[in-house]
């Protein structure tokens, strides 16, 4: 019998192994909690009423329909017997002779229990519809609310975080209100409504170049977003954000793309973890004396040129080729090959023909940087469907100054 | 200054009274828990995985966004003083000259509580995407079961009344699963799955002709439905039905599209219900002894020919253009015209290329009917974009056999 891998999480580098092990002499297992996989990129978008969470989601049982070795499984891991090569899952306990962790990375609020009760995070479906109800039932409440000062805090939305997601949820916010909700409320005074993105260093999309950097503050600033550099989340009530620097500013919304750790598995296995949670691993993936296990994407701790690598997509897709490309090699009894990262840059958009881009050393700005941007989402968004939707969606609000999911749904 | 009408629900006969009503004297204001209008026919297709729920609702404020003289506001009605004139809701109370009441229905159980714990309804969007996840996560449940006698209870789908919305809910139920499912899950024997349609009568599709009915009982033989005359259930656990006649049905799903009662706001208001929890009005629409208080769609109980008249959408739409003209000609002194409904038939399709259509006296069956089917309710469907994308759903669904939001979203 052909031995067994089973992988841990269906997102980028989970599933892109699974797919690059069809034609190897292994039966493959994949485990979810959820039954899709989910562009994660294009999350924000969904919390800012413009694409419905379906269009960037797709069953894993429909996307690796034909594959013959693998099978789906919707459960959880609880906990691991690594000697003995089983994992103990809500499904039942699964043996395995190669075991590929790839769980992803979840919000880091840094400890600050009272944003993360308050405040919004950013990573699955679920956080994504919450923005999108939290934000459209302000601006209903607002319209109800006599008292101007509590009306300017319900319309005051904190963004955290200048990275990218950062960025991106910032703009597309401010869009959304601006040239959406405006005539959804025609009562509503716009000066009432704020959009701050605090930074807490001194400059934007820290890992790009400082042209693309000033750029990208430039089309924040026409789209009147207020960037706060140096400012730091003390505290958030609900109602009222408290800075590190005592300053308070009256806000019902504060969303948190400020910082990512590794999902909570590692403690459940047992396995040592590294700074943000992530399992520190071998150059060629592998956990250090286990060499039938390896970790893939946000979860994998690994240091290129003294920096530890960043938790991005692009790490997660090429990790999952070299560990599919290792387990291959160990069937065979080959030795395994270590990890090269190859950076393909940076892509941050921030509007309506506005992004910045940093591809391969060459950097491009503006309309030409969106198009870049929305060719790049296309092509890696997964099935022909959910593409076609999502550029029927993206025409549509272009040309008609649309957001159209703006529904506040129950939860 | 203008009279002001309020009205109180956002479904068909609500968002009408509000339309016809753009060119009078009058100063209106609807009132919704939810912010948005939502296509109830279309909801057994979301609880399918077919549609995803955006794509059949629409924000109130989007769609009356050009009429000068609308306003929003979302919030619940909590009591009213009908002396005084005043609507009591969670946005505080709302003074009114002319108030039309459209809350719409709701599931009805007739009282046998542990169904309504257990079981799923089908009158909003969180009912429909339950009945989605809690359709897919049992087969992925079933896939992970080791006893046959579990895993064909957790794959044993009840529907229960032979309505329009039981059938078409047991006929698109067994095509997600004979024609979609089978190729996610290929382990699955398909002998395994059993969907039933219970009816308490001995006829389906009671106020349709005998050929219609007929014609419909085969096509749902053809798809593998039993269907049971003269079942009654008693009572449900989650795992199993009782019917009334003691036969125990190991089942994980009963799906509930037996009944339906007036919304429960009569009660709040004071307001003597009838049958049904719904309030009986004058045949001008008005409640009795409260001439400027109109009641409108499912929540008004009145007689023709000896008849109740039905809780269904066309009802509603045509009582919203009588109270729309009738409030009119209030504000101008002149008195109220008596209803009368002009019944426009019924349709209900089946599944792919089956429908039954009994229009204006005419019969259809088969492909006729189901493009019959397909015609009117794209032409119902509010907003263009909305018919856009819910046509190229369908059309990709039936070229390709699919049903794409097989998502199961956690709650």
């Amino acid at each position: 019998m052909n031995p067994t891998v089973v992988i841990v999480g269906a997102g980028f580098g989970g599933l892109r192994v699974a797919r690059a092990l069809r034609r190897s002499p292994v039966q493959v297992i994949l485990l979810d909690r959820n039954n899709y996989h989910l562009f994660q990129p294009l999350l924000y978008q969904v919390a800012t009423a413009g694409l419905e969470p379906e269009q960037i989601a797709k069953p894993v049982r429909a996307i690796l329909r034909g594959q013959q070795n693998f099978d789906f499984r919707m459960a959880e891991v609880t906990g691991a017997d690594l000697a003995a090569r089983r994992l103990e899952t809500s499904a039942g306990p699964i043996p395995y002779d190669y075991l590929v962790l790839a769980p992803g990375g979840e919000t880091n609020f840094f400890g600050l229990d009272a944003v993360a009760r308050h405040g919004l995070g950013l990573k699955d479906i679920g956080d994504a519809v919450s923005i999108r109800n939290h934000v459209l039932t302000c601006f209903e409440q607002a319209m109800l609310e006599p008292d101007p000062e509590r009306r300017r805090a319900r319309l005051t939305f904190v963004v955290v975080g200048g990275g990218p997601t950062g960025v991106e949820m910032a703009g597309a916010l401010s869009e959304l209100i601006q040239l959406v909700l405006v005539k959804d409320y025609p009562r509503l005074n716009i000066k009432d409504v704020r959009v701050l993105l605090l930074e807490a260093t001194d400059r934007l999309l820290g890992t790009m170049p400082e042209r693309l950097r000033e750029a990208a503050g430039r089309t924040l600033w026409r789209k009147h977003i207020e960037v706060r550099f140096g400012a730091t989340v003390a505290d958030f009530d609900g109602v009222r954000v408290r800075l590190k620097s005592g300053e308070i500013v009256p806000a019902h919304t504060v969303i948190w793309a400020a910082g990512v750790k590794a999902a909570t598995l590692n403690t459940r296995l047992g396995l040592p973890a590294g700074r943000q949670g992530r399992i520190v691993v071998e150059p060629t993936l592998q956990v250090p004396d286990r060499p039938e296990v390896y970790v893939v994407g946000d979860a994998a701790y690994l240091e290129v040129d003294g920096a530890p690598l960043p938790m991005v997509a692009p790490v997660a897709l090429q990790m999952a080729q070299t560990v599919a490309r290792n387990i291959a090699r160990a069937t065979r009894g080959a030795p395994p090959e270590p990890f090269r990262y190859r950076d393909p840059g940076t892509l941050a958009t921030i509007g309506r023909n506005a992004a910045v881009a940093h591809l391969y050393g060459l950097q491009f700005t503006g309309f030409p940087a969106w198009v870049m941007w929305l060719v790049v989402h296309i092509i890696q968004l997964i099935g022909f469907r959910n593409k076609l939707f999502v550029l029927l969606n993206w025409a549509w609000d272009y040309f008609f100054y649309e957001r159209a999911v703006r529904l506040i749904t129950r939860d």
